[in-house]
């Protein structure tokens, strides 16, 4: 599915999109509350997260569309979907398949802590990323 | 306080700041756990943030900083800063004072929801923002 801009449905164009095409995406884990991740989504990603129901982002660095967990197995299952007032970012309830959001093997992205002038690690790492990535 | 980049504190340079200068920050509600705005920091925000232990911003559209509150009194008082793998995002856990972070007086700002291919708003508005802003 190609999505572009002269035909994306509505709710697609209601989002403030970046000069880049681009909007930024929170996921939160549905059961913990946690937030697991931040990352970018173009009009294709999206449109493929509302139609499939996981999780597609938009990777900057290698420039190409990705589908979260399609080399982990670590899938995000949307629950819910939520714009904010400006329209200008989203956020993404899911079911984490694997327990796992981070490529770090951390169950989330977020596992560093700022104290004392330092940002210090508070998650350990429940899967070796050798073995989640089979390198 | 004005901090550059050549003399600001190691912790600051870690993040990895955009082209602009900038760092999105995702505020969550320390309570509830809900996700309540989100918004871009520079580094003073953040300096200023860590300092205060009170949320600043940088506001693209107007280009200036902002502490979350100024106006409105919902200040946001933060118990935890997070960043994340790839340092570049921040997370921030807040105390919302007044239960309300959105500028149209909402709770939160991702006050709509996505169902059957439109934007719904689930959350009412807790406080008429003309009474918020005396305007």
């Amino acid at each position: 599915m190609t999505v572009q801009n002269d035909n994306a449905p509505g709710w697609i164009e209601e989002i403030a999109w970046s000069a880049e095409g681009l909007v930024p995406a929170i996921v939160q884990d549905a059961q913990s509350g946690r937030v697991l991740m931040f990352a970018w989504m173009n009009r294709e990603a999206l449109a493929r997260t509302a139609a499939t129901g996981e999780a597609h982002f938009w990777a900057r660095s290698r420039q190409r569309q990705w589908r979260k967990g399609e080399e982990s197995g670590h899938v995000q299952q949307v629950t819910e979907l939520r714009i904010d007032c400006d329209a200008d970012a989203v956020l993404l309830r899911v079911e984490q398949i694997g327990g796992i959001a981070c490529h770090t093997g951390r169950e989330r992205c977020f596992f560093r802590r700022f104290e004392d002038g330092r940002w210090i690690v508070t998650d350990s790492v429940l899967k070796d990323p050798a073995d989640i990535y089979g390198r």
